[in-house]
């Protein structure tokens, strides 16, 4: 299948950014991380005067075969409980994405049962959940392109809408085993470092779904390139998350991550195109250490530290403020010069 | 003078807002360091459906004699051409605080020279600036006092305005010299780990405001006791954001705590009223060594992380989404019950 192809950053703008960000009337760097931010902000929105417009927060949601093999505290059912959920406007992503005016979309990537139709909800079903990966690979190419051509999809309608800055998020039962297999296939890490108590696993629970995962890798020694590694291992919703970062940095969006699922998508999608890092900003950091891992491979500076470990996007909507303030403080602030400040001597 | 009485918080709340978090449709604990938060907004604003309304930031401003003996790397003129530029809303606070919809109002609690008046400030001055202290006591008994008094009530008057929230910043060239001296009198910590490099200060800067400091502290050894250390090291501005803090507790508001300066004016509060902790959330840890010492005595978890230093409350603005999110998030998620969710099992 075609990519799409993702332009690096314009290095020349980074100069005439840092000048901006100089000038604004603030001891040199006393806005840390947020002059960091907005430097960035700036770069993929192109010029010193960036402006967010019509942030859109995608969660896609679907099933795992996996789960099967009991590697989550919750039952599978639970997937389809909460798109309901997210449908009535009663899960913490809705609470959030209200809060803060980011259109919310979700899509049923493959949840087990099918749903009813719903506004807000976004049928692009592949299958019933995958297959268990424990056994098979839990995709064939077949599903795999059409997750990812259909994450690209969702992506370039809310860029139509007039979308400049998108984030991904995700609810599936036993997601976080999939994430941990494409971290570890990927990066090369063991899995015992890429795996953690998920939604609330206990000692024996956090051993089993060790043993399982580490046979699965064994089982799928032959998946080692991205594409493959992800059918193997994907659920639906990964993969489209794969697409829809893919699509986002080629349409030159300001892209925010979620959490370890969101950035074990972003891991796939960056082996395929490594601009796409170019793009992205690091919501926040959770309390999964393979998600630490993850950041440290990425080379990420997450905005928030607060433990979050619930998905559906909720780190990247609970960070949104601060991209918002980054671009403010640039567009707004005054400088030396106009507001008659000494500068440090 | 008679200070306000501050309540402790109705442990009785802990549990009912415990047992209302736990409900709400997401895995036990996944919101992290926001469910403690919004334990505490719940505890403060006394229920389980906590709202904030109307919050306001004051940002006291004022000069210092220490600034004379070179501690600063910028001229004490920055202090009235801050408050000038915050007057005209081309400060960092400014957009912050319109980015967030929170009441901004800048008190001149004494620059050195006097400013027009003009919309949005209030003249509170206590003086021409404090004097030096490396050499006297930086303001005597009447001055203290009206700078504590004049400190509540500008916080009753928000408070009677509808506000349950509030936080306070603060402006004055040379004021981490009188933060850095309170907090080693009180705590005891030695002053060069009170001590950074302010707004930018270079080494040789740092080693002489440890010299001058180090040289004050044994001049003024008898001012050991809160309000005794406040009158021979505090700026006006600090002596207002105590009273500030105490006038807030008392009124069972939300304090947002800001950085360094902030916290060493809540530390001359806390040693007042020991309660006035209870009502405090703290924004964010800064580059400051100081504060981060500070933090970790209070045994405070910040909300950010983001190596600001700013100073005009800036870390508090950055960080009230988060507390709309909490309390949002209590107020606004459904129940396991009422959306038909599995619990784990």
């Amino acid at each position: 299948m075609q990519l799409p192809h993702i332009a690096p950053l314009d290095a020349s703008l980074r100069p005439v950014l840092q000048a901006a960000i100089d000038d604004k009337t603030k001891p040199l760097g006393a806005l840390g991380q947020l002059e960091t931010l907005a430097l960035r902000l700036g770069m993929i929105l192109g010029g010193a005067k960036p402006e967010l417009k019509r942030p859109a927060l995608l969660v896609f949601a679907a099933d795992h075969g996996i789960a099967a093999a009991g590697v989550s505290a919750y039952p599978p059912e639970v997937t389809a409980q909460m798109v309901r959920n997210f449908v009535a406007g009663g899960a913490a992503i809705n609470v959030f994405t209200r809060q803060h005016g980011i259109a919310l979309e979700v899509v049923d990537a493959g949840v087990r049962a099918p749903l009813p139709p719903a506004p807000g909800l976004v049928n692009a079903r592949i299958a019933n959940g995958t297959r268990n990966f424990a056994e098979v690979r839990a995709m064939d190419p077949g599903q795999l392109e059409l997750a990812l051509t259909t994450g690209m999809a969702r992506v370039l309608s809310h860029a139509r809408l007039g979308s400049n800055a998108i984030a991904f998020g995700e609810m599936g039962i036993g997601n976080t085993s999939s994430a941990a297999c494409l971290m570890s296939r990927l990066t090369g890490t063991p899995i015992e470092q890429c795996i953690g108590r998920g939604t609330g696993l206990d000692d024996a629970g956090l051993a089993h779904k060790r043993e399982v995962l580490a046979g699965a890798l064994a089982r799928h020694a032959d998946a080692v390139e991205p594409l493959d590694a992800l059918a193997a291992f994907g659920g639906f919703e990964i993969a489209m998350m794969t697409g829809a970062f893919l699509a986002a940095a080629a349409s030159r969006m300001v892209i925010v991550v979620d959490g370890f699922i969101a950035s074990a998508a972003l891991l796939v999608a960056q082996r395929l195109e490594p601009a796409v890092l170019d793009y992205c900003v690091f919501s926040h950091c959770s309390h999964e250490q393979g998600h630490r891992a993850l950041l440290a491979h990425f080379g990420a500076q997450p905005l928030l530290a607060l433990d979050l470990r619930l998905g559906e996007g909720t780190g990247a909507a609970l960070a949104w403020p601060l991209l918002v303030s980054a671009t403010a403080f640039l567009r707004e602030m005054a400088t030396f010069g106009s507001a008659g400040v000494s500068t440090a001597g």
